[in-house]
């Protein structure tokens, strides 16, 4: 490994952000699922849960190249809505979905600097019922246009971005890393960045 | 025409931007055109430049349907760069281009409440330098992962809602007209809001 690749992958580590999750619900289409993916790294996302209730589980996040995001993102897969949510919710104070629900509020109305998991849910039907209860509040993106249509990676891109917006004006994005010690060492020596110790 | 559409259109129109507009320069693929076109209807955006300077007269724009968002924009097409980037300097303030230059500033540090062009390019080899004469500054997103690759679907919709966000902050999405009252009147003629004056 080059110095330089390992200080990125040191400065990767140091950016990612504990308290902050995706929760794909029933996502189809591998493409929003790549795009999620990549928005997930880009704000320093590390884990991320799947929940598969309609589908069979996916197979190709087992083929993971450094290339790709989801080689970078620790992937939690779930068939069973309880299981998942009452994992996410153990670990995040806060679970949001974007749902155009009674109580939606917008966006930008949100604290995200705070610990959260946001759902997201399938791009025809949305979050199911059962997913919706485990959540504490419902979001949306504003929209003023007549085509109300915003693709589910674009939704998520436009979330995750007011996330680092608000996070960044934290400090949260100083560069002091923010993961649990064994969390990090476990990242690291996964990254490579321990081989040459050894 | 239904009340209730009549009073979605008026509210659309009430929303829309004079101030505000996109440029895609060589962006190739459709689907990145067909969602930069969604995003741009939904923050309010009315007018945008496509400049092509690589490739063939994009022919589907003819096509214009209630149910895509480019049937509800007002296109500008372009093949030459020099017309294309003073007939946008000639109407907005600030022209800003999602160029990784020697002085680009990240997105969150711009003031988008002014009138302002924003300029997206090619997929691959990103604004032309001549483009680049043209515009006052060069923006990035950040990114603190380990791939650094958000489309430019993604880039442009993480864009245009940070400038939602501030103009509605403050108070350019009230509700009250912003658009010339030409302007105003031809858009209300085009989507059929006066025919039941006639």
């Amino acid at each position: 490994m080059t110095p330089e690749r390992k200080e990125r992958i040191i400065k990767v580590l140091n950016h990612r952000q504990p308290d902050l999750t995706v929760v794909m619900e029933n996502v189809m289409d591998p493409h929003n699922i790549a795009a999620v993916m990549r928005t997930c790294d880009s704000v320093g996302i590390q884990e991320i849960f799947v929940l598969n209730t309609m589908i069979a589980r996916h197979k190709k996040f087992g083929k993971k190249s450094s290339a790709s995001a989801a080689g970078w993102l620790t992937i939690h897969q779930f068939d069973n809505t309880e299981e998942c949510m009452k994992a996410v919710k153990a670990k995040y104070k806060n679970v949001y979905a974007t749902h155009l629900g009674e109580k939606a509020v917008s966006l930008y109305e949100l604290n995200l600097s705070e610990p959260v998991a946001l759902v997201f849910g399938n791009e025809h039907a949305g979050i199911t019922e059962e997913c919706l209860k485990y959540c504490d509040g419902n979001f949306i993106i504003p929209q003023v246009g007549m085509v109300k249509s915003l693709n589910i990676s674009v939704a998520c891109a436009v979330t995750l971005y007011e996330v680092y917006r608000q996070r960044e004006k934290n400090g949260n994005y100083s560069g002091a890393a923010r993961l649990p010690s064994e969390q990090y060492n476990t990242l690291a020596d996964q990254w490579g960045l321990l081989e040459d110790a050894e």
